[in-house]
Protein backbone atom coordinates (compact mmCIF):
# COMPACT_ATOMS: atom_id res chain seq x y z
CA UNK A 1 0.00 0.00 0.00
CA UNK A 2 3.05 1.96 -1.04
CA UNK A 3 0.90 4.53 -3.20
CA UNK A 4 -1.78 5.22 -0.65
CA UNK A 5 0.52 5.78 2.44
CA UNK A 6 2.71 8.06 0.15
CA UNK A 7 -0.83 10.40 -0.29
CA UNK A 8 -1.51 11.03 3.04
CA UNK A 9 2.13 11.52 4.00
CA UNK A 10 3.15 13.83 0.79
CA UNK A 11 -0.31 15.63 1.75
CA UNK A 12 0.75 16.73 5.20
CA UNK A 13 1.14 20.77 5.70
CA UNK A 14 5.28 20.36 6.08
CA UNK A 15 4.98 19.20 2.21
CA UNK A 16 2.73 21.45 0.74
CA UNK A 17 3.89 24.42 -1.47
CA UNK A 18 2.16 27.80 -0.89
CA UNK A 19 -1.26 27.88 -2.44
CA UNK A 20 -2.38 29.70 -5.74
CA UNK A 21 -4.84 31.36 -3.78
CA UNK A 22 -1.87 32.90 -1.29
CA UNK A 23 0.10 33.99 -4.37
CA UNK A 24 -2.72 35.99 -5.02
CA UNK A 25 -3.77 34.45 -8.18
CA UNK A 26 -7.06 34.50 -9.26
CA UNK A 27 -9.25 31.68 -8.59
CA UNK A 28 -10.93 29.32 -11.32
CA UNK A 29 -14.79 30.07 -12.37
CA UNK A 30 -17.45 28.33 -10.23
CA UNK A 31 -18.56 25.67 -12.73
CA UNK A 32 -16.86 24.01 -15.71
CA UNK A 33 -17.79 25.21 -19.01
CA UNK A 34 -20.30 23.63 -21.39
CA UNK A 35 -20.98 23.32 -24.90
CA UNK A 36 -23.55 26.66 -25.18
CA UNK A 37 -24.93 25.13 -28.58
CA UNK A 38 -26.04 22.13 -25.79
CA UNK A 39 -29.90 21.31 -26.36
CA UNK A 40 -30.84 22.56 -21.95
CA UNK A 41 -33.83 21.54 -20.07
CA UNK A 42 -35.38 23.56 -17.51
CA UNK A 43 -35.42 21.13 -14.13
CA UNK A 44 -38.87 21.61 -12.41
CA UNK A 45 -39.10 22.10 -8.57
CA UNK A 46 -42.32 20.47 -7.98
CA UNK A 47 -41.68 16.95 -7.24
CA UNK A 48 -44.24 14.92 -5.24
CA UNK A 49 -42.55 13.84 -2.26
CA UNK A 50 -43.16 11.39 0.56
CA UNK A 51 -42.79 13.18 3.51
CA UNK A 52 -39.93 11.07 5.28
CA UNK A 53 -38.47 11.84 8.98
CA UNK A 54 -34.90 12.17 9.01
CA UNK A 55 -34.14 9.71 11.26
CA UNK A 56 -36.12 7.31 9.79
CA UNK A 57 -34.39 7.86 6.50
CA UNK A 58 -30.94 7.34 8.18
CA UNK A 59 -31.79 4.12 9.56
CA UNK A 60 -33.64 2.68 6.61
CA UNK A 61 -31.15 3.65 3.97
CA UNK A 62 -29.02 0.46 2.43
CA UNK A 63 -27.81 0.10 -0.61
CA UNK A 64 -30.26 -1.02 -3.06
CA UNK A 65 -29.14 -2.93 -6.48
CA UNK A 66 -32.42 -4.55 -7.38
CA UNK A 67 -34.69 -1.52 -9.39
CA UNK A 68 -38.08 -1.93 -11.37
CA UNK A 69 -38.28 -0.71 -14.39
CA UNK A 70 -40.86 2.47 -13.80
CA UNK A 71 -39.45 5.52 -14.94
CA UNK A 72 -38.27 8.20 -12.37
CA UNK A 73 -40.01 11.33 -13.42
CA UNK A 74 -38.13 14.84 -14.94
CA UNK A 75 -39.05 16.45 -11.34
CA UNK A 76 -37.68 13.24 -9.50
CA UNK A 77 -34.56 14.00 -10.87
CA UNK A 78 -34.52 17.37 -10.49
CA UNK A 79 -35.03 16.49 -7.06
CA UNK A 80 -32.00 14.28 -6.26
CA UNK A 81 -29.79 16.90 -8.23
CA UNK A 82 -31.10 19.52 -6.00
CA UNK A 83 -30.66 17.58 -2.71
CA UNK A 84 -26.75 16.96 -4.03
CA UNK A 85 -25.39 19.67 -5.68
CA UNK A 86 -27.80 22.21 -5.89
CA UNK A 87 -27.08 25.97 -5.60
CA UNK A 88 -28.82 27.88 -2.60
CA UNK A 89 -26.83 30.90 -3.33
CA UNK A 90 -24.30 32.57 -5.88
CA UNK A 91 -21.84 35.06 -4.19
CA UNK A 92 -18.75 36.57 -6.16
CA UNK A 93 -16.47 33.99 -5.19
CA UNK A 94 -18.32 31.10 -3.71
CA UNK A 95 -21.55 29.02 -4.24
CA UNK A 96 -23.40 27.89 -1.33
CA UNK A 97 -24.94 24.62 -1.78
CA UNK A 98 -26.97 21.69 -0.54
CA UNK A 99 -24.07 20.20 0.81
CA UNK A 100 -20.74 21.22 2.71
CA UNK A 101 -17.39 21.84 0.64
CA UNK A 102 -14.24 22.43 2.25
CA UNK A 103 -13.73 26.40 1.80
CA UNK A 104 -16.96 25.94 -0.37
CA UNK A 105 -14.82 25.33 -3.30
CA UNK A 106 -17.47 22.98 -4.44
CA UNK A 107 -14.98 21.48 -7.17
CA UNK A 108 -17.56 18.87 -7.98
CA UNK A 109 -19.71 19.13 -11.51
CA UNK A 110 -22.17 15.88 -11.94
CA UNK A 111 -23.04 14.27 -15.20
CA UNK A 112 -25.46 11.63 -15.54
CA UNK A 113 -26.41 8.62 -17.43
CA UNK A 114 -30.34 9.21 -18.20
CA UNK A 115 -31.75 5.44 -19.10
CA UNK A 116 -34.97 5.80 -17.98
CA UNK A 117 -36.52 8.97 -17.29
CA UNK A 118 -40.01 9.92 -18.23
CA UNK A 119 -39.95 12.62 -21.29
CA UNK A 120 -35.99 13.03 -20.98
CA UNK A 121 -34.35 11.66 -24.01
CA UNK A 122 -31.92 8.78 -23.20
CA UNK A 123 -28.32 10.11 -23.18
CA UNK A 124 -25.31 11.66 -21.43
CA UNK A 125 -26.05 15.07 -19.86
CA UNK A 126 -24.34 17.45 -17.81
CA UNK A 127 -25.78 19.22 -14.69
CA UNK A 128 -25.77 22.77 -14.57
CA UNK A 129 -25.79 23.71 -11.33
CA UNK A 130 -25.98 27.42 -11.41
CA UNK A 131 -29.04 27.24 -13.61
CA UNK A 132 -30.30 24.12 -12.57
CA UNK A 133 -30.72 22.91 -15.81
CA UNK A 134 -29.32 19.58 -18.19
CA UNK A 135 -27.64 20.00 -20.59
CA UNK A 136 -27.68 17.25 -23.48
CA UNK A 137 -24.24 16.47 -24.08
CA UNK A 138 -24.83 12.76 -26.16
CA UNK A 139 -28.17 11.16 -26.78
CA UNK A 140 -27.89 7.92 -27.38
CA UNK A 141 -30.81 4.59 -27.17
CA UNK A 142 -31.30 3.95 -23.93
CA UNK A 143 -30.04 0.69 -24.02
CA UNK A 144 -26.72 1.43 -25.21
CA UNK A 145 -25.99 3.75 -23.32
CA UNK A 146 -26.44 1.92 -19.81
CA UNK A 147 -24.90 -1.36 -21.60
CA UNK A 148 -21.98 1.07 -22.32
CA UNK A 149 -22.01 2.38 -18.86
CA UNK A 150 -22.04 -1.04 -17.20
CA UNK A 151 -19.02 -1.94 -19.29
CA UNK A 152 -17.18 1.10 -17.96
CA UNK A 153 -18.50 -0.02 -14.31
CA UNK A 154 -16.32 -3.33 -14.46
CA UNK A 155 -19.75 -5.11 -15.88
CA UNK A 156 -21.99 -4.50 -12.58
CA UNK A 157 -25.48 -5.41 -13.51
CA UNK A 158 -27.71 -2.77 -12.01
CA UNK A 159 -25.78 -0.15 -13.60
CA UNK A 160 -27.87 -1.50 -16.82
CA UNK A 161 -31.02 -1.35 -14.79
CA UNK A 162 -31.04 1.67 -13.52
CA UNK A 163 -32.71 4.74 -14.18
CA UNK A 164 -29.90 7.27 -14.34
CA UNK A 165 -26.48 6.53 -12.65
CA UNK A 166 -25.10 9.89 -11.24
CA UNK A 167 -21.23 10.66 -12.01
CA UNK A 168 -19.38 12.93 -9.90
CA UNK A 169 -16.41 14.56 -11.51
CA UNK A 170 -14.11 16.31 -9.27
CA UNK A 171 -12.33 19.66 -11.06
CA UNK A 172 -8.96 19.71 -8.68
CA UNK A 173 -7.61 23.09 -9.11
CA UNK A 174 -10.52 24.21 -7.87
CA UNK A 175 -10.01 22.95 -4.87
CA UNK A 176 -6.68 22.83 -5.08
CA UNK A 177 -5.69 26.60 -5.49
CA UNK A 178 -7.32 27.29 -2.07
CA UNK A 179 -5.35 23.99 -0.68
CA UNK A 180 -3.03 22.60 -3.20
CA UNK A 181 -2.35 18.65 -2.96
CA UNK A 182 -4.18 18.19 0.00
CA UNK A 183 -7.28 19.26 -1.31
CA UNK A 184 -7.41 15.55 -3.24
CA UNK A 185 -8.20 14.70 0.37
CA UNK A 186 -10.86 17.41 0.51
CA UNK A 187 -12.49 15.95 -2.69
CA UNK A 188 -12.78 12.76 -1.66
CA UNK A 189 -14.45 14.00 1.18
CA UNK A 190 -16.47 16.21 -0.95
CA UNK A 191 -17.92 13.54 -2.89
CA UNK A 192 -19.19 11.49 0.07
CA UNK A 193 -21.17 14.31 1.08
CA UNK A 194 -22.88 14.54 -1.86
CA UNK A 195 -23.40 10.87 -2.33
CA UNK A 196 -24.53 10.29 1.20
CA UNK A 197 -27.31 13.15 -0.11
CA UNK A 198 -28.01 11.25 -2.75
CA UNK A 199 -29.22 7.97 -0.52
CA UNK A 200 -30.92 9.69 1.81
CA UNK A 201 -33.15 11.76 -1.12
CA UNK A 202 -33.77 8.76 -2.70
CA UNK A 203 -35.90 7.77 0.31
CA UNK A 204 -38.04 11.21 -0.40
CA UNK A 205 -39.08 9.35 -4.17
CA UNK A 206 -39.32 5.37 -3.39
CA UNK A 207 -35.68 5.13 -5.18
CA UNK A 208 -33.01 3.13 -4.47
CA UNK A 209 -29.41 4.21 -4.77
CA UNK A 210 -26.20 1.95 -5.12
CA UNK A 211 -22.58 3.76 -4.45
CA UNK A 212 -20.06 2.39 -7.21
CA UNK A 213 -16.12 3.48 -6.88
CA UNK A 214 -14.99 0.48 -8.92
CA UNK A 215 -14.87 2.10 -13.02
CA UNK A 216 -12.47 1.91 -15.23
CA UNK A 217 -11.29 5.81 -14.75
CA UNK A 218 -9.74 6.27 -18.69
CA UNK A 219 -12.05 4.85 -19.90
CA UNK A 220 -15.08 6.80 -17.74
CA UNK A 221 -13.15 9.84 -18.49
CA UNK A 222 -13.03 9.01 -21.99
CA UNK A 223 -16.92 8.32 -22.28
CA UNK A 224 -17.54 11.56 -20.69
CA UNK A 225 -15.08 13.81 -22.65
CA UNK A 226 -12.53 15.05 -20.25
CA UNK A 227 -8.55 14.54 -19.63
CA UNK A 228 -8.58 12.76 -16.48
CA UNK A 229 -6.27 15.46 -14.89
CA UNK A 230 -8.14 18.53 -15.18
CA UNK A 231 -11.31 16.88 -14.65
CA UNK A 232 -11.86 13.19 -13.27
CA UNK A 233 -14.59 10.79 -12.40
CA UNK A 234 -14.36 10.43 -8.95
CA UNK A 235 -17.31 8.78 -7.56
CA UNK A 236 -20.57 7.36 -9.00
CA UNK A 237 -24.31 6.34 -8.19
CA UNK A 238 -26.81 4.53 -9.68
CA UNK A 239 -31.04 5.36 -8.80
CA UNK A 240 -33.99 3.61 -9.61
CA UNK A 241 -37.20 2.96 -8.56
CA UNK A 242 -37.37 0.48 -5.25
CA UNK A 243 -39.10 -3.20 -6.72
CA UNK A 244 -42.29 -4.01 -4.41
CA UNK A 245 -41.23 -6.12 -1.43
CA UNK B 1 -0.20 19.38 -7.75
CA UNK B 2 2.15 16.54 -8.43
CA UNK B 3 0.96 14.42 -5.02
CA UNK B 4 -2.42 14.68 -5.88
CA UNK B 5 -2.32 13.88 -9.25
CA UNK B 6 0.01 10.94 -8.80
CA UNK B 7 -2.39 9.19 -6.21
CA UNK B 8 -4.99 9.58 -8.49
CA UNK B 9 -2.94 7.78 -11.49
CA UNK B 10 -1.40 5.08 -8.97
CA UNK B 11 -4.55 4.49 -7.76
CA UNK B 12 -6.25 2.97 -10.99
CA UNK B 13 -6.68 -0.32 -11.58
CA UNK B 14 -3.81 -1.39 -13.99
CA UNK B 15 -1.31 -0.33 -11.25
CA UNK B 16 -3.23 -1.93 -8.28
CA UNK B 17 -1.39 -4.94 -7.34
CA UNK B 18 -3.37 -8.47 -5.83
CA UNK B 19 -5.05 -7.84 -2.98
CA UNK B 20 -4.73 -9.46 0.32
CA UNK B 21 -8.30 -10.99 0.02
CA UNK B 22 -7.59 -12.19 -3.18
CA UNK B 23 -4.16 -13.73 -2.19
CA UNK B 24 -6.36 -15.94 0.43
CA UNK B 25 -5.24 -13.54 3.84
CA UNK B 26 -7.87 -13.78 6.77
CA UNK B 27 -9.61 -10.27 6.81
CA UNK B 28 -8.16 -7.95 9.77
CA UNK B 29 -10.98 -7.65 12.89
CA UNK B 30 -14.11 -5.28 11.99
CA UNK B 31 -12.70 -2.94 14.55
CA UNK B 32 -9.44 -1.37 16.58
CA UNK B 33 -8.83 -2.70 19.52
CA UNK B 34 -9.32 -0.41 22.88
CA UNK B 35 -8.17 -0.93 26.28
CA UNK B 36 -10.33 -3.25 28.47
CA UNK B 37 -9.45 -1.78 31.41
CA UNK B 38 -10.81 1.51 30.78
CA UNK B 39 -14.00 2.61 31.92
CA UNK B 40 -16.72 2.01 29.63
CA UNK B 41 -20.26 3.80 29.31
CA UNK B 42 -23.62 2.63 28.12
CA UNK B 43 -25.40 4.80 25.55
CA UNK B 44 -28.83 5.57 26.46
CA UNK B 45 -30.64 5.24 22.99
CA UNK B 46 -33.86 7.50 24.30
CA UNK B 47 -32.64 10.58 22.56
CA UNK B 48 -35.36 13.24 22.58
CA UNK B 49 -35.29 14.18 19.30
CA UNK B 50 -37.49 16.60 16.86
CA UNK B 51 -39.23 15.18 13.98
CA UNK B 52 -37.43 17.09 11.14
CA UNK B 53 -38.64 16.23 7.29
CA UNK B 54 -35.85 14.91 5.55
CA UNK B 55 -35.95 17.52 2.39
CA UNK B 56 -36.09 20.62 4.95
CA UNK B 57 -32.98 19.19 6.87
CA UNK B 58 -30.82 19.10 3.80
CA UNK B 59 -31.79 22.17 2.63
CA UNK B 60 -31.38 23.98 6.03
CA UNK B 61 -28.03 22.42 6.79
CA UNK B 62 -24.71 24.88 7.26
CA UNK B 63 -21.89 24.52 8.78
CA UNK B 64 -22.59 26.22 12.54
CA UNK B 65 -19.61 27.58 14.13
CA UNK B 66 -21.09 29.30 16.77
CA UNK B 67 -22.39 27.31 20.17
CA UNK B 68 -24.17 28.46 22.97
CA UNK B 69 -22.66 26.97 26.48
CA UNK B 70 -25.37 24.70 26.62
CA UNK B 71 -24.05 21.27 27.16
CA UNK B 72 -25.19 17.93 24.63
CA UNK B 73 -26.96 15.61 26.53
CA UNK B 74 -25.47 11.62 26.60
CA UNK B 75 -28.73 10.75 24.95
CA UNK B 76 -28.03 13.07 22.16
CA UNK B 77 -24.20 12.33 21.63
CA UNK B 78 -25.50 8.88 21.68
CA UNK B 79 -27.83 9.56 18.93
CA UNK B 80 -24.95 11.07 16.87
CA UNK B 81 -23.07 8.61 17.16
CA UNK B 82 -25.69 6.13 15.94
CA UNK B 83 -26.46 7.81 12.66
CA UNK B 84 -23.02 8.35 11.53
CA UNK B 85 -21.31 5.01 12.49
CA UNK B 86 -23.79 2.91 14.48
CA UNK B 87 -24.21 -1.04 13.44
CA UNK B 88 -27.39 -2.54 12.49
CA UNK B 89 -26.08 -5.50 12.17
CA UNK B 90 -22.93 -7.91 12.67
CA UNK B 91 -22.14 -10.65 10.26
CA UNK B 92 -19.10 -12.73 10.39
CA UNK B 93 -17.12 -10.80 8.25
CA UNK B 94 -18.82 -7.09 8.07
CA UNK B 95 -20.92 -4.77 9.98
CA UNK B 96 -24.34 -3.23 8.41
CA UNK B 97 -24.66 0.45 9.73
CA UNK B 98 -26.08 3.67 9.27
CA UNK B 99 -23.42 4.79 6.41
CA UNK B 100 -22.59 3.01 3.23
CA UNK B 101 -18.98 2.19 3.44
CA UNK B 102 -16.89 0.49 0.27
CA UNK B 103 -17.63 -3.36 -0.24
CA UNK B 104 -19.28 -2.79 3.44
CA UNK B 105 -15.46 -2.52 4.91
CA UNK B 106 -16.50 0.53 7.27
CA UNK B 107 -12.76 0.98 8.06
CA UNK B 108 -13.22 3.80 10.41
CA UNK B 109 -13.37 4.56 14.07
CA UNK B 110 -14.65 7.47 16.33
CA UNK B 111 -12.55 9.41 18.70
CA UNK B 112 -14.36 12.03 21.04
CA UNK B 113 -12.99 15.32 22.45
CA UNK B 114 -16.00 15.54 25.28
CA UNK B 115 -16.02 18.98 26.58
CA UNK B 116 -19.73 19.49 27.19
CA UNK B 117 -21.95 16.98 27.95
CA UNK B 118 -23.93 16.43 30.49
CA UNK B 119 -23.18 13.77 33.12
CA UNK B 120 -20.11 12.66 31.10
CA UNK B 121 -16.80 13.18 32.56
CA UNK B 122 -14.52 15.89 29.95
CA UNK B 123 -11.75 13.98 27.89
CA UNK B 124 -10.40 12.08 25.12
CA UNK B 125 -13.07 9.08 24.42
CA UNK B 126 -13.49 5.98 21.82
CA UNK B 127 -16.76 5.16 20.68
CA UNK B 128 -16.50 1.44 20.75
CA UNK B 129 -19.52 0.49 17.68
CA UNK B 130 -19.98 -2.54 18.25
CA UNK B 131 -21.35 -2.36 22.14
CA UNK B 132 -22.81 1.36 21.40
CA UNK B 133 -20.84 2.11 24.32
CA UNK B 134 -17.89 5.04 25.09
CA UNK B 135 -14.57 4.03 26.78
CA UNK B 136 -12.90 6.76 28.45
CA UNK B 137 -8.99 7.02 26.99
CA UNK B 138 -8.10 10.10 29.11
CA UNK B 139 -9.85 12.37 31.38
CA UNK B 140 -9.15 16.00 31.22
CA UNK B 141 -10.48 18.75 32.64
CA UNK B 142 -13.01 20.59 29.66
CA UNK B 143 -11.39 24.02 28.79
CA UNK B 144 -7.85 22.07 28.84
CA UNK B 145 -8.77 19.22 26.43
CA UNK B 146 -10.94 22.17 23.99
CA UNK B 147 -7.51 24.07 23.83
CA UNK B 148 -5.34 21.25 23.02
CA UNK B 149 -7.59 19.87 20.01
CA UNK B 150 -7.63 23.65 18.91
CA UNK B 151 -4.07 23.85 18.90
CA UNK B 152 -4.36 20.58 16.88
CA UNK B 153 -6.68 22.28 14.55
CA UNK B 154 -4.25 25.43 13.73
CA UNK B 155 -6.47 27.51 16.46
CA UNK B 156 -9.47 27.26 14.73
CA UNK B 157 -11.64 29.16 17.66
CA UNK B 158 -15.00 27.32 17.35
CA UNK B 159 -13.45 24.31 18.40
CA UNK B 160 -12.35 25.21 21.39
CA UNK B 161 -16.66 26.05 22.28
CA UNK B 162 -18.10 22.73 20.97
CA UNK B 163 -19.53 20.56 23.11
CA UNK B 164 -17.69 18.11 21.29
CA UNK B 165 -15.44 17.21 18.56
CA UNK B 166 -15.91 13.95 16.44
CA UNK B 167 -12.38 12.68 15.18
CA UNK B 168 -13.04 9.83 12.68
CA UNK B 169 -9.71 7.80 12.04
CA UNK B 170 -9.01 5.69 9.12
CA UNK B 171 -7.75 2.15 10.13
CA UNK B 172 -6.64 1.95 6.03
CA UNK B 173 -5.67 -1.99 6.11
CA UNK B 174 -9.24 -2.86 6.97
CA UNK B 175 -9.84 -1.43 3.23
CA UNK B 176 -6.78 -2.07 1.59
CA UNK B 177 -7.09 -5.29 2.19
CA UNK B 178 -10.02 -5.67 -0.42
CA UNK B 179 -8.92 -2.90 -2.33
CA UNK B 180 -5.43 -2.21 -1.99
CA UNK B 181 -4.38 1.50 -2.86
CA UNK B 182 -7.50 2.27 -4.30
CA UNK B 183 -8.97 1.73 -1.14
CA UNK B 184 -7.74 4.88 0.25
CA UNK B 185 -10.02 7.08 -1.72
CA UNK B 186 -12.65 5.02 -0.55
CA UNK B 187 -11.49 6.29 3.30
CA UNK B 188 -12.02 9.44 1.92
CA UNK B 189 -15.30 8.89 0.26
CA UNK B 190 -16.93 6.83 3.31
CA UNK B 191 -15.39 9.61 5.37
CA UNK B 192 -17.55 11.85 3.63
CA UNK B 193 -20.73 10.31 4.49
CA UNK B 194 -20.13 9.87 8.05
CA UNK B 195 -19.97 13.69 8.38
CA UNK B 196 -22.73 14.10 6.23
CA UNK B 197 -24.49 12.51 8.62
CA UNK B 198 -23.36 14.12 11.25
CA UNK B 199 -24.42 17.33 10.04
CA UNK B 200 -28.25 15.95 9.22
CA UNK B 201 -28.75 14.04 12.82
CA UNK B 202 -27.34 17.53 14.48
CA UNK B 203 -30.86 18.96 13.12
CA UNK B 204 -32.49 16.67 15.09
CA UNK B 205 -31.27 18.01 18.32
CA UNK B 206 -31.07 21.76 17.58
CA UNK B 207 -27.68 21.63 17.07
CA UNK B 208 -24.92 22.40 15.03
CA UNK B 209 -21.84 20.81 12.99
CA UNK B 210 -18.41 22.43 11.19
CA UNK B 211 -16.59 19.81 9.47
CA UNK B 212 -12.55 20.32 10.08
CA UNK B 213 -9.93 18.97 7.75
CA UNK B 214 -7.55 20.99 8.38
CA UNK B 215 -4.68 20.13 11.36
CA UNK B 216 -1.98 18.50 12.45
CA UNK B 217 -1.88 15.32 11.10
CA UNK B 218 1.24 13.74 13.16
CA UNK B 219 0.69 15.90 16.80
CA UNK B 220 -3.41 14.86 16.08
CA UNK B 221 -2.30 11.24 15.69
CA UNK B 222 -0.24 12.15 18.83
CA UNK B 223 -2.87 12.91 20.75
CA UNK B 224 -4.84 9.68 19.83
CA UNK B 225 -1.93 7.34 20.56
CA UNK B 226 -2.03 6.14 17.32
CA UNK B 227 0.64 5.65 14.59
CA UNK B 228 -0.41 7.64 11.48
CA UNK B 229 -0.23 5.20 9.33
CA UNK B 230 -1.82 1.92 10.37
CA UNK B 231 -4.35 4.40 11.88
CA UNK B 232 -4.66 7.93 11.03
CA UNK B 233 -6.93 10.62 11.65
CA UNK B 234 -8.77 11.27 8.44
CA UNK B 235 -11.85 13.52 9.26
CA UNK B 236 -13.33 15.47 12.24
CA UNK B 237 -15.98 18.04 12.81
CA UNK B 238 -17.17 20.03 16.23
CA UNK B 239 -21.14 19.73 17.53
CA UNK B 240 -22.43 22.02 19.41
CA UNK B 241 -26.11 23.54 20.57
CA UNK B 242 -26.58 26.53 18.46
CA UNK B 243 -27.03 29.45 19.54
CA UNK B 244 -30.66 30.79 19.55
CA UNK B 245 -31.35 33.45 16.89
Amino acid sequence: MKNGKEFIEKTKYPYLEKSDQLSGVPQPPLELEWDQEAVTIDLPQDAPLNPVELTTAIQRRQSVRQYNNLPLSLAELSHLLWCTQGVKQVYSNRTARNVPSAGSRHALETWLVVNNVAGLQSGLYRYIASKHQLALITPAASGDIAAKATELCHGQPFVKTAAALFIWVAVPYRMAWRYGDRGYRYLHLDAGHVCQNLYLAAESIDAGVCAIAAYDDDQMNAFLGIDGENAFAIYMATVGKKQAY
